[in-house]
């Protein structure tokens, strides 16, 4: 094969189970690049509450499908990616929600459904025959105090996030997360920022607007 | 290899289980192509009533498929893209719709129909050795007001609607639909809007005719 | 890889699970080659009565199968394709048929037996490591009045038909069915139609011969 | 890729699962190139009796294994092509009459048993992996009146025949074949023709014999 | 691709499951390479006994392992090719062996034995990603009189021997084998045969010696 | 094909299941690089303890996971490489510490879980369609004196070591370890030694802090 | 595919399923190039004792594995190639050993392990989708009188020798194992020897030793 210039040639990028001659594998930057193309998604984590938002693409014609998923009575998730994969990992988050419940007559702590949707999402990229998933999940969860925010990113990798955004002009909206003061803030504050960081990402205010939901010790709130 | 110009080169369209550089799964996207090709359906939500409508191509010998599908009493559907793929998809709602009668001994409500369409067509885009599906569905349910409208591409994504047109020139077709009133109407404004958005896709009309139905709280209603 | 001109180039006309940039699945398009090179076979619909013709290729050594093949009482098929590909689909049908007889004490519809013949076809063009059918099957069943008569193309797609030829020369033989009336017409008629549909596509009379059966309210009676 | 001219290239000819543009499926035609090359087998039908017969390759060290194989008490069986792929098929045959035996309690009908084979045959065509027997086989069976002769090709293609020949020259022979009379012949006429036939292809007598079987009512009588 | 020079190209010869177009399996003719580098061994049939014979390399540092098997105490067999598949096959021949002795309580003809092991080998060349034996396998038996001696090739095809050579040099030994009288010869004049036939192939007589073992219906006696 | 200049071309370093003509599994060194490429860990073994330490990357954003994994009361683990990779291969060694627990009722000897990791690992490497875990593991237990501190590559190899630094500038680190003084030393000692050999690879202060972890005859003690 | 010169081009050697023209399996001799590569081992074999011997490589941080290993009480095993190929052979064989123990409630002769891996590695030679063990294994035994030295080679051939070395240097080894007298020698000249053969492949005498073990009727020593 006669290929193009550049060290990441075809032979690498077409299997989830091939390792380029530097480390990487290749596809699952790939998955990535269909995350960045998704619209913006964010999560806020204070002691007491979590907020997660959203931007929400609608038409005159098609509404948009909500940015953001009640998993369990204590357990909300955004993400930004392949709709379609979005839905089957949410579907799987509710599943895996549903059999902890079952099993041990409780709520499932949001760090082990994180690591659980972690290791599914890894055996994408372990065997042979399947594509990684095309969506990066954010999970905020009040299954005990402090709140607990988690991003899972295509390979199935888990960062316990203070503040993270998602998507298109995640660099951005980080930038702005990151001015949230690093003692105690309000619900209010929380929102106000989540607001402002999605804000910048809007092209059409007629077809985009913004999901937020509060997930505190009393349940899932969906505010906008 | 030595290929043609441009970045969507054979490596990365060959193939469900690929990403492209971009970030695309790109058999999705020639998947898209056979809806777009299927002769155009569509859907107009209201509150109490649905209506379904699409181009049936007939021939002196050969009766066109009928272009809207009875799921079950309170459902149907319509759909743009392979014949053989739309038959197997339909049969394969029916079955969902059953299974849930059956299960909870009550009408399947259409969004959760349209999930379990939804994530039914996404395995096929997970994992290797299949195709997607080329067609895309439009599912019109009463289950309960108010009345439901989804679109299922052919990836399993899911779109809520209000009104929408799929297959052949469906993007004039969805144009004359953002003319509806957004107040409401009456099923004779429907059923007008949706002939007029349909007619002009039509080229001979000896052999392209268009099927209309109603779904309301009493069943489906075939108009045409 | 350097390619011939032209846009349907190798990559994507090898497998049956591979969409070209185009939307179409180009192995089912081979398939149909297939079809069009076997000897022409026919049917047409009365509505108490179907006539199945076709040509039926013999040597002085070699009785050539027979061109019109019994499924059932009420039901017969007759094809253009691939021979043992023809054999396999209709043992596949009598096995569908004898299936529901047995499961439901009565004659499988006609309709009924052409949906699952036409889902078992698309089955083969989902999945990875099959090649399509290489023929098409005309079915005449006369379950309940009005008689049936279906066509399943290689890709499963299934045609309601009024009259239709399939294989060598199917578009001259079309042409000649169109000129049956609309209104109804004797099953001699019918007969002399289907003759003269086929004769012209006879090459060698010695070795050419037409199969003629009429299936009606009595059965199937093989006139040639 | 680079390749030669003319229009059956690799891309199409290295799987029984793909179809050429033309609608071939060319490994099949290449295993026919097997049977091509086999040593020539025959077979003659007359209303009470059918004349087995094909060329033996002898060395002065290796016994050729006999040309002509029992199937059960009434059917024999003569094949051209690789004698591996003909043990295998043989065998097969052997299994499926037996099967029939204690199911049944009677003798499989001959064109049962060659129906049982072709299906056997073409499922090798039709699913990835796998190659298509090397080998046509000719099947003689005096199950009840009349006596029956098939030929079943390596695509598992059936062919009820009154004389037929395959393997080397095979054209030659089957010359010879088509003067057999078409009114009734005594056995000695048989084989006498069936001789004639055959001894043409021999290139070396002393390496060469002829091997003669007839199965009538009483059973299978080898000749020679 | 672009290739070399020569009907015999690459596409061809990579798999068992892929015909040349000359309907060739290319693949097993490189197995029977494998075998022509075996070391040479031969098999010699009189009325009452079997005598087989081998060349086994040895160095100073490793010894040989054997060049005769016994597979049943009226079995023997020797082989020429790639040492781990002859053994693989040979502990398959004795499995074969005692099952037989297991389900009939007696011992196993060296004909059923044969046909065992040949269709064992067949099926390597029918089903894709597996190899065929780098092996041939000769098989001398003393089941009832007379004695048997059989050779299968690594595509499973079976050959009843007089006498026969394979492996280096094989054509040579042949023609020794050749002058063995038709009419009946003693076990000496075999042995001193078998040992003339071998001769000639041994290049280095520190390191190469003869293996002589005779069957009759005594059992296995070796020589040397 | 046409290739780079070098013996390491594309035909052999696209899967595990390939040797090169070196006899390299090249894939595997590929995995080896994304070990290197992950922050630095090291362990430090004494007779009666085990200082496992390693960096740890955060941001104002993201808290980093951890760098050392309790793996049950008396084995901890630190890891170099993909994070998910390490979380699924943790996952594992707490599972086969628990089975071990459960099965024998008592503690899983650190030398059986590192075995059952290498010889996890090395089928990853035997097996077409995986690909290796990206991550090289450090196991430090203290099962029984003295205590034990192993190494497992992601091909499964294991080394028992003194002390050893893996990731980031590993070799840097290496050269640290090396002036550990052979005769025994104390706690501090190696924690100093540990946080020297560390520091050199921090680029940034703010956002890489060093973890450290004791592990003796007590438990597991996490020191930073 | 445009390659470099010579015969052994790349169409041949990427998979253990495909035979060369030459009727060679490359990938196996590739495998035997890892086993070049390791640390060097040898076996001597006397008529009441086995001596087995190797080079042990290590570093001031990291201890090398044992280079001799207790498979059973009465069997060791040494081995040249990748470690972790090693352990897992090693393993399974200590799996063969207590199979058989359990099963016949006897120790395992030295012969029938040798088999059974031999067995279990040619297993990797004939499937797809598999590689061979990149390592070679010398079992030494003592189950009964006289002692047992086999050599099993990475595609599974068997080799019962008297005295041998493998891996980096082995045929300079060899050639000094060839100076061992033909008749008796004691266990000390066997340990010179096999010190001796080794010497002159250290390099680095600081990270190299020498492992040497005894296996006699008493069980297994190990010297150094």
């Amino acid at each position: 094969m006669i290929r193009g210039i550049g060290d990441r040639t075809m032979a690498y990028d077409t299997s989830t189970v091939i390792f380029s001659p530097q480390g990487d594998i290749i596809q699952l930057e790939y998955a990535r690049k269909a995350v960045e193309k998704g619209a913006t998604a964010l999560g806020i984590r204070a002691e007491t509450f979590i907020v997660l938002a959203g931007i929400r693409k609608e038409s005159k014609l098609i509404e948009a499908p909500k940015k953001i998923h009640k998993i369990d009575s204590h357990i909300a998730a955004t993400a930004a990616g392949l709709q379609a994969d979005t839905s089957a990992l949410v579907k799987r988050a509710r599943i895996f929600a549903q059999i902890h419940r079952l099993t041990y007559d409780e709520p499932i702590p949001t760090a082990t459904l994180t690591n659980q949707l972690g290791e599914f999402l890894t055996n994408y990229t372990l065997v042979g025959g399947l594509r990684p998933f095309g969506t990066s999940i954010l999970l905020g969860g009040m299954s005990s105090a402090p709140a607990d925010l988690f991003m899972v990113d295509p390979g199935g990798a888990i960062f316990k996030c203070k503040a993270v955004a998602i998507g298109q002009n995640a660099e951005a909206a980080n930038n702005i997360l990151k001015q949230l003061p690093k003692a105690t803030f309000s619900k209010d504050d929380a929102i106000k920022t989540a607001k402002e960081a999605l804000q910048q990402s809007i092209v059409d205010p007629e077809q985009e607007t913004i999901n937020i939901a509060i997930i505190d010790a009393t349940g899932i709130v969906h505010i906008a």
